[in-house]
């Protein structure tokens, strides 16, 4: 018996991943997209690539009953719907920020608040690869932002390992593309001025450190810049692990190759990219651009560990990573509908 | 029964493509990737997108038996191979000029000559909107190239709707991605170089007139700009049609709807787009990146109709078209293997 | 003496464009740059290659008096500002279309109409390379619009040398850069929508043929592609010129190569680029990005001639232009400010 | 009277920069510029936006006498040529690796050994702002590699405030164009390959290291990643400095300024950008493509301090480096040949 699904703010960015994701999901059978501003509208009228769909935008204050609803709603939007989804569906996938923290105060420090924190227990975070732990029952899935996943697939091998300690030294620095500012758009991402940077626009200070403080246990630095492309998020993490038990400290590769295999091995949506020869040696984002992959890799470098990961930012960093956790909250096979292969040769993607 | 296939060629950019269509074609099953320079490395040594797949290049001295034998080389290698191919396979799909023209002669005069004109007759030209005959029993197909491909299918409703006479003026001018140049690359292709181009590289008397005069019966000027992109081939065909039954003589946006929609209507792989709202009004190649799909479209101005395709190159260009007459010529389902959607938002593909 | 400028408008793409010329033209005096939406920001808050600048954005309702006023805002600001510059300038040199054309009946066909016609005549349109008449003296300057430029450029000498006459056919077909668009915005100029493109976003019936026809008396069919560039516009134009002498039609190269000299070789910024080897053999945008340079090149093809032209739209295509008329308005050194030599290598200008 | 330069090595990037640059600087005269390659070839035939420089390369065999010889050729190549060079010219500007480090087993740690390590005594490295000793008679210039000047630029001021030590732990992230790896090209910076990606390529270990050892007397960590720019070299410094004096350890931003004031105030070529409003609030390439100046800037994050460095690699990290230090060496005006200014708008440099 198929699944049914909708999508909530279908009209952006992630919400128009999401469609393409389930419309041709093998388990789930897509019933609605809404959107204010585009109500009645194709949805091959935003997305191009979408154009073979027959369904239209509809209005968000009618919603359908389904099994599950996903949100890809601008944070602040889901909070203040949350009863409203919770009544349309069985579960709600949430791709905002708005229930990926634990507590009301951690809202307090990092965002504007929170207007529904009651709900904020009955929440799962998102990051499969993290921990599968509650997403089976998860009433309310709270898919991880793309700049914390790709960070911290990166690190939680080396925590996992004992390598790395929560108290290490560890800096994020990160390269995303245009599509994380949203379809809003505004002066700095108007093409004339967002084509071919290299823009640190988030020096410190980052709400993404919240999540990973949550998940990981870890204090970070981090910083984001903005680069030429539309989708992928590239996260390179020099870290100064002190778990390490050579006589001198340094961490061989070796070990770390162990560390990653051990971490990710199993899992289907993780791909080890760290040296080897040819072109592609170490992750990036153009080789998994429109699939659920991430790449993870690594390099010793005497004391530094050098760990990265690369994903596509409106797939594995949001709406591919949403389906990832539905599928687990319904018991589906996980990689349903998730089995797009990348491109080569491919440009900027 | 699964047909069995093998990629001949397949360290470049066509043949990487043929792994990844073929690897996930329902009814086929990939035996071989043959590849002198690259023997015995992975495929995803090349390819990283196919880091998942478990297989190694070969030599291709040491063919093996297949249903399907398809050769992604260069202009002039398939030709002189043409022998050992039909030994080793029922069927052979070849993705270059060699099987394309009907005439000793017209390699004479377009290319370096034939090395093998005995086997042009038995050769079947593959552009199957244009038209299906023969590919169903075909020995060798010939899959038609990009720029050809894209400029005929903005044509063929003209003519078919006796719009368009084969008198009549046509001028094609074409915006292609750097794919297209083939993985061997050179001076003006380092990224340095041909990045941010627009850049004319064939002004007048391109290859690819030949193949539109044998198919079409049409006679036309063709320039090619090379544009920034790695994938993607856009044809704006300027045509000034005198079989117009108006007074003036002029052709209305109507008729233009009914014979493109008469020639394309029923085909799976051409997506009309003409006009309309929003941003993507015209056939563009970024709606179609990864994709077996065709935009097409036009607009009337006055005696003039100017008729867009938008393709992509390594796709309905090239290895798309290739699986696509595959298909055909084994009788299996049109699209199989051929399903992918493209992706919104997305850069410069 | 120094003659003094002001810039009304200047907070936009080519406004900004203007204060570079004029804070380093050996003759002006930069005295004002006004913008309503940026009052008392420093100029460098715009625009950031500005920074060394000490001058802020004023009110342009407090004009100051100077000898040259240059208009850089959007079409329909001008017209109704043009007694207001006047009385605060000797010369308003205006780089938006509202003087371009000759009579007021052209502005109620090709725009909304015009409040105050009364200044057409008193008007001279300025591509110096067409004509200088009139420039001398001019009250009102209006500098030609970037895809009117290239477009005419390619085809003066043709005409000039009596080998395309005004009834000829001709096709203009023109890839263009994202900051034609303007500093305004909007989706369609929204990063992750316009990066990459080959979009035809004026597929007919475009404002420039407006003043082609008025320039050149030369009726033509015009098509606008934007391409992922942010500065550039080339144009290729297909002509099929009835005016050559030879027995059969055809115009052959060496008098293509007579006609483009005779028009261009004592023109400083048109540089003949047309054929020959290496990897730039013909017009492209890059060449000449930043400069006032046009490339202007073309080749031959039987009945047809194609003729190709490059320039940088924000400079040959807009201020750079203006700052030309204006030096030749004011009897100056017609290449006083305009010196700048182009960049290799260079990306997507 | 006026100065007489060549340039060896003119066909390569920084080869072709050198020839923009000194052809149009007021007191030196270009005499000669080699290329084995394209002996006989005019300049312009290489570097197209050179076409109206009337001078064609030469055979590196024949060296004219001049004053300055810039070598622009690749590593390896000048410490075999020095005997040839010093007797052509009394000052050697070498652009490459050949001569910066003070001592022959620097080279073999980090290069392949040296061929003329007597040599290496007579040379002064050259980034000026870190030290303008010993340029004004030195017989050979060294000028910085691109990627240490970005970080040295970066990282000086904290270190002469004290406030960085030279045992503190720092990380430098950077992001580098297409140039970088010269003109030569090969598999991975063809465009289909190198388009669009964010690609470590030299996680750890990196030659510039060596430069900043020896000039600065800090040991660091270094990763590079190929972006999408031809040009342009970004470094992010991610610093943890224990000299700052307030209690907790921290450093805050009014005591940053303080020390990049110090540093840079009378600095021609380095212009602060730290914070503040606008879309441009922090160092990038884009905002110096074409000029020779660094955008340097920094933000506070407690413990961290986040220094940031952008510039044009083929200017201010290689060609106009160079001309700047032979200003230094021939006791010209410092800015002469320099005072090129960025654009805005523009797209990937």
């Amino acid at each position: 018996m198929t699944l049914t699904a909708s999508v909530v703010g279908a009209s952006g960015f992630a919400g128009g991943e999401l469609l393409r994701l389930l419309s041709g999901h093998p388990e789930f059978e897509l019933r609605q997209a809404t959107s204010r501003e585009y109500e009645n509208r194709t949805v091959g009228y935003v997305h191009p690539n979408l154009r073979e769909l027959d369904l239209r935008f509809s209005d968000p204050a009618d919603l359908e009953s389904v099994d599950a609803l996903f949100a890809a709603t601008p944070h602040g939007v889901s909070m203040g719907n949350v009863e409203q989804y919770l009544a349309a569906a069985d579960t709600l996938i949430d791709l905002s920020a708005d229930f990926r923290l634990g507590s009301e105060a951690a809202y307090d420090e990092w965002y504007d608040g929170h207007t529904a924190p009651a709900y904020l227990d009955a929440a799962t975070y998102a990051l499969p690869e993290l921990s599968r732990d509650g997403l089976a029952d998860a009433d309310i899935v709270a898919a991880g932002g793309c700049n914390a996943t790709a960070t911290m697939l990166a690190l939680k091998p080396l925590l996992d390992a004992g390598l790395l300690r929560p108290s290490d030294q560890v800096v994020a620095d990160l390269k995303v593309g245009s599509s994380e500012g949203g379809a809003g758009g505004g002066a700095a991402s108007s093409h004339p001025e967002r084509s071919g940077v290299v823009r640190p626009y988030a020096p410190t200070g980052h709400r993404h450190e919240a999540e990973i403080e949550e998940q990981l246990g870890l204090s970070l630095s981090f910083t984001v810049h903005a680069v030429e492309m539309v989708r992928g998020a590239a996260a390179t993490c020099h870290t100064f692990p002190t778990g390490g038990t050579a006589a001198d400290g340094g961490i061989e590769t070796p070990e770390l190759w162990s560390a990653y295999r051990d971490a990710y091995e199993a899992e289907p949506f993780v791909r080890l990219v760290a040296g080897g020869g040819g072109v592609y040696r170490y992750p990036e984002p153009k080789a998994v651009a429109g699939t659920n992959l991430a790449e993870v890799g690594f390099a010793a470098d005497g004391e530094r560990v050098v760990a990265f990961a690369a994903i596509d930012n409106v797939m594995k960093g949001s709406a591919g990573q949403a389906v990832h956790a539905a599928n687990l909250a319904f018991g589906l096979e996980e990689t349903a509908g998730l089995t797009q292969t990348g491109l080569h040769p491919v440009g900027s993607p």
